[in-house]
């Protein structure tokens, strides 16, 4: 069943060594049908030069494993979670990628000091709280998709305006349209990290602003509002 | 039309990719041909690997459209404006490189540090200003390309003598002869920009000296001036 | 003699360059057959270019030769002290690696500030002293062994749950259940050391806190521990 | 003439693209045959992909050219005053490697923080002072070969035991019995140069302590001294 999402979802998976963002099997991407509330995910443990696109395993919105030989990545209730409560995402990824990580593990929200962010994400990165004991120990992977989702819940921002998130002393996680769309905010993700965590340590930069609010607006909007104009138009 | 430059204006582009300037399409160059008064430009978020030389857009110097398929480059009108105030200039290239977009992320001009940037650049790579909301609001590209030229104009720097400019909050801009070496002159900063970062932001570096100006003399006239000697002579 | 576990042992030393651990022949890796006593390791100074499984050289725990043509690593009685004092370890490597070396260097333990470091490593990854001016002159080598098992001993830490150590002012050393898994071991100790350089060194991070115990244990445990489920489970 | 020594130093400069030390044609390597006093030099400003072993040009001792087409390296002046200065050694590169030219740019030399420095050179990587006016206008490259053989006699540094320099606000020498190991030296002074650079700049690292004396000696020593040990001896 889900031919054609397991490779879409396959093939996104293949884009995390080819874009560096992954050591080893640290990273994980799924993508979901909405329309039959299933979504496919890369089993765990598995690397990626033995993956194939038939290893996905099903699963249904309550986590369930619905089809699939082998166990699914252990942050599948964090793919869940997010599927639930961001009812217009269709994939979704997590790694630990370098610089997103690193912003992570400092616990910082990643400011937008240029236009590049403002390309993808209308503000800041958030970083999300760490887990509380009891959160860790009642489900954790699960829990961690709530902390997400209720940060943007409770601070009003838009997953659809900013799709990604830090999880505090963990890594990045990051969503789109379809799983693919989650990569490509990945990646975004981990540039912009990079140049901001060196936008703050240049020694004699000392006022750090963010860029102005009218060009975040203006770049975000030229690519993502009802008039954009970049690219060559939606058909 | 414009066969040959579009050859090179795509060879150009394709440099983006190899020296690691570009993610995705964040990238665009351009190269003129004066004697007609149009130049030729990457269409508008087409992926690298997919362009072809056949789909570079012909535009005038008022910004029009004059041949193609696709949508110019949203970065056009700033190409534009470039060529009309920098009438020596034959090629442009705008990126999103991550050490040059590091340092106008936080506003600072480029010191010149060494002889690297000496050998190319006539003193510091400047750091032009924010756009006023007026100016985001009015023609946001344009603007961008009149705030770097007014920039070289108020503070009496030759752009023929440093080819590359920051714009602040946004990125790298950089222009030479033709579009290869304006590519050329943007790999240039971009190792520039990261050698100076870390000369700075070495700890025990304090007096973080520019390097004399009777050897930035010399290193960029051996190289550029009436009795350049480096390489093999221009025939 | 040996010839399974030679091959082994070549493979992990071919992985050094792999994950570019490595700079012109600056590492080496061995694998134990603990039945017999014999361990296997790199010879000394050869190219990874030229290495063949069959130059691997045959060693006893006393440190001596026992087969081979060429003189093995020079770093041998080191592994030799590691396998006598850990005995559950099967593999050991040691490199130069650029993060790991870092911090050896400024003779740091790398804190555990993430979950990265938690998936493998119970705790900090610590940093053993430096010899002393006799010990370098007695058996440098030898004493570097013993150093490094010592500051396990006397600091109550476990080998089998923190398998790497930093040798101050030299570099890391690692293990596993075998040699590969010990390569594996170093890969995760250098990124960790790198974004754990860049979580402490990002300007405005004014706590750096660890991540809480009770995420280190989880993470640790849900993979090494009894009841881990990460993975596709051990046969 | 000198067929093979051309060969010996093409191959040494094609080294420089391969180990990452060079963009564009920012490098030069030159190899010496004693007995005829004439040293072979890569051509100025072509490109590493046309290079060719009959491209290099012969020069003798005094600086002129002897045999080649082409022009040689513009710093040619600097290489026959080490030759001249320096009569043990064999090769000479130059290089504006990112990490060693930082510290060329910051004035420093690169303290010897740990083993792999003591591997290669005893004790500090010496940058020597900016030329005078007075200097740059009489004869810029052949100065710059003056100041730095100075250096090295007026602070009774051996240069075969350090076998490299920095050139301030300019860049990397380094030099061996041979233009290949000319080169390697120069790989392992990018290698320190980025390691000790990190050494500095993290944060919590306030000793800031070289390796103690009787190591960096050990060091050298097994490599370097009369009882060297490393490696499979030399034949």
């Amino acid at each position: 069943m889900l031919k054609h999402l397991k490779q879409q979802v396959y093939e996104a998976n293949m884009m995390l060594p080819q874009y560096h963002l992954v050591t080893f099997t640290w990273g994980n991407v799924s993508g979901i049908d909405r329309e039959r509330g299933l979504f496919v995910i890369k089993p765990s443990g598995v690397p990626y030069e033995e993956l194939k696109p038939e290893d996905m395993v099903v699963i249904d919105l309550e986590g369930n494993k619905v089809e699939g030989d082998l166990n699914p990545s252990s942050d599948t209730p964090t793919h869940a979670e997010l599927y639930r409560r961001f009812p217009d995402i269709g994939g979704v990824v997590h790694t630990h990628s370098r610089w997103a990580t690193i912003w992570a593990q400092a616990g910082r929200d990643i400011p937008a000091y240029g236009t590049t962010q403002a390309d993808y994400m209308y503000g800041a990165i958030p970083c999300a709280r760490d887990l509380t004991r009891e959160e860790v120990e009642r489900a954790y992977e699960l829990e961690t998709g709530r902390v997400i989702a209720s940060h943007f819940e409770d601070n009003g921002i838009n997953p659809n305006y900013v799709p990604c998130v830090l999880a505090r002393h963990h890594g990045p996680f990051a969503w789109g349209k379809d799983a693919k769309e989650a990569v490509h905010n990945a990646v975004v993700m981990e540039e912009v990290a990079m140049m901001a965590w060196h936008t703050e340590a240049l020694p004699q930069q000392q006022t750090r602003e963010c860029l102005p609010g009218y060009v975040l607006e203006k770049h975000f909007m030229r690519k993502h509002g009802p008039n954009a104009y970049y690219g060559q138009g939606k058909k």
